[in-house]
């Protein structure tokens, strides 16, 4: 380090020190506001987002030129893309979310002591939570608005290709905050983009009481690696279908075309399908000539390759079993039986989403007991992996660690609790 | 570092892993074992605890003639004792929590979505618990019986002057389980007291999901500083008891003396008493007395030492108001209303247990909403927090933080969930 990029780095950890001491004391401020001010503060800010549209469009088309610029694939660009309906979402989002009941003050538990004392668990904010996420400048609004619900303040650190939209609807977001009297800093990100920033971020234990990472095993490692604060983990999905040998083929044919197909670039959606031995002749070539016809690439083991279905399949390498397409392709593995396809799911997967397809009903509890994820299906598309279509509302993510929440993260997983014990007068004896 | 004691670490490094992918490997098989047989493990252990009741004596004697040449306190020395009854008392513990209710496979949320999915979340083993504590040899039986009542496999490191003594305990706790037919790597201890075994552990990530930390601010910090695991504290105990100006005079006074000195070594003793301005000259005297009878010194600030009590009143240092005594010691502040007490606790408390003496319920609202610990009471001693007097059974201890769990941990809070999803055949539209 040269003594110039020493003064710059001690800048920015000074810079650092002061944005999350001022979450701190938001955070403090938060957690004492009713229901109402806060959501006052998201239907202002959904307001303001429609308010500045336009405003918005204009900063997405400054990250859209410098993406293309760089060679961002058409699928990322899409991702980063912001127009007046994608705005209208975000708005209508922040909407949807005030209207959430309150996830604070709930009564998790409460019950009488035979000495008469009442405990009751009452849900409180965690706190100060930094949220690390990759290229979608619409979690800006979705992540803050669920801390803003939850009575916690948010440190965001978005990707650096969507800094300028991200940076226009914190605005909005902020306006929302001020306009409902609470403070502004409850929502902040990141001065600089700049990956030394995530690194002191990270070291910020005394005002940070939880970090979420959303994206590829690089980050989530890397996160993991270096915080000093709690993790709480969400890994992009490396989802498998099981065809079992007792699977209904119409049935095992639709899943795997909608699980892999439907959209390619959530992290519920399917990329390796692992099919029975038993299955291989009965229903592999169906499934195959759906997928293809649904504009799918295969990649498969060496059964797989030799099927005879009007196309060739790719060779699956080593790698493809460890890899999330994100994409129309997939990766096809003939497995012997039950304990062989959770074996390798445990090994591959990333503790996101599993399905297996089956008539048998003791086959399926098995791997149900038996598949270490989040999400584990039976007879359904893994698309189905969504805090809305659990009928939770919005989520920050699939959370695919074990600790505090597991599986879609809204409002409430982003809370704590505390026991409140009333008396009158009793001593221990 | 010497060419030899890099020699002797890396065998250190390669016995850990090896502990490490044993206590993974028994994790998985724990998890698939039914409630009978981990509960006729957790009986056999019991057994075998009362079986070899005169060899763990006899391996707690050498442990206790260590403690004593070393000098350790008296009150550090009857933590570390076991006679034949404190070994009963460890086998009745463990038969109390084979009697509970299976904490695994609990339904913890249950519905029916409209497109006829059922979504049930399942309460599943965390996988593998390091638990890392001070003197108390019981610990290893208590803390063992839960992590196997709650299908984790765990690995143990007891303060160095209970080796021997942990070493008896766990080889009882370890035939239960061969007895049961299920693997001895499920509870194991670290193969060294040495400090670096610690360090080497918490960099374990592969094969431990979650640390335990029990004891002082300096291990919790070290820990937290050093882990690259997941890390649920339990710090001490630095409770207060709050006298508001409406307090009854009478109930504060016992509350006062029964929170000190009822039992001093626990971490739900009082260690710091905060006293209204309003209730100096009308209840301090008393209480102030009243501690002093039972035994207690008082260290004080200047209104408390100008006090007139029959007693010299010491004075308290900065230092006191962060010190956990764990004895015959109270120190005594006078605060000027709620705000001050509420921000002297949220600074110098360990988060831990804190109480609100007062007749006024606007204020012991405010009390309970604004302290940020585990454990908020109004009208009671903070000797109750206890996860027995809290009607949750056995406890490893109280977690201080916010993430997980909060307040007392017993096999219920060892565990995490996963979502199993049963459709017929559903595709995400």
């Amino acid at each position: 380090m040269t003594a110039e990029t020493a003064v710059l780095r001690d800048d920015l950890v000074s810079e650092m020190n002061d944005l999350g001491r001022a979450a701190r004391a938001a955070a403090a401020e938060l957690a004492m506001a009713g229901p109402e001010q806060r959501n006052d503060a998201l239907q202002a800010a959904a307001e303001a987002l429609r308010d500045q549209s336009d405003k918005i469009i204009a900063a997405n088309a400054v990250d859209m030129s410098a993406a293309e610029a760089k060679g961002l694939s058409a699928a990322m660009l899409d991702r980063l893309l912001l127009d007046s309906d994608r705005v209208e979402a975000m708005a209508l989002g922040l909407e949807a979310i005030a209207d959430f009941p309150d996830p604070l003050g709930r009564v998790l538990e409460e019950r009488s002591r035979p000495n008469g004392l009442q405990i009751a668990k009452i849900a409180v904010p965690l706190g100060v939570i930094g949220i690390i996420y990759e290229s979608r400048p619409n979690v800006t609004a979705d992540a803050g608005g669920l801390c803003l619900k939850s009575g916690n303040a948010a440190i965001l650190r978005g990707g650096s290709e969507s800094a300028n939209s991200s940076g226009a609807i914190l605005e909005c977001l902020q306006a929302g905050l001020r306009k409902a009297g609470l403070p502004e800093a409850a929502l902040q990100r990141l001065p600089t983009t700049d990956r030394a920033a995530v690194g002191i971020m990270l070291t910020m234990s005394e005002d940070i009481d939880l970090i979420v990472p959303r994206g590829g095993r690089g980050l989530i490692e890397r996160v993991q690696q270096e915080s000093r604060i709690p993790v709480m983990a969400h890994l992009d999905g490396l989802c498998h279908t099981y065809i079992h040998g007792d699977a209904d083929k119409e049935m095992a044919t639709e899943i795997a075309v909608n699980a892999k197909m439907r959209r390619t670039g959530i992290c519920g959606a399917t990329e390796t399908l692992l099919v029975d031995r038993s299955a291989v002749e009965s229903h592999l070539p169906d499934v195959l000539k759906a997928l293809v016809s649904a504009g799918c690439e295969i990649r498969g083991d060496e059964t797989v390759q030799a099927m005879e279905i009007g196309t060739s399949v790719k060779e699956a390498v080593a790698q493809d079993w460890d890899t999330e397409y994100l994409d129309s392709i997939i990766s096809v593995k003939v497995v012997d039986g039950l304990d062989d396809a959770v074996s390798h799911i445990n090994q591959h997967g990333s503790h996101h989403t599993e399905a297996i397809v089956t008539e048998d009903q003791t086959a399926a509890q098995a791997f149900l007991n038996r598949v270490d994820a989040a999400i584990v299906m039976h007879n359904a598309s893994t698309q189905y992996a969504d805090g809305g279509e659990f009928g939770m509302g919005a989520e920050i993510g699939i959370s695919t660690g074990k600790l505090h929440a597991r599986g879609p993260v809204g409002a409430d997983q982003l809370t704590s609790y505390k026991y409140l014990v009333r008396g009158r007068g009793q001593v221990r004896p």
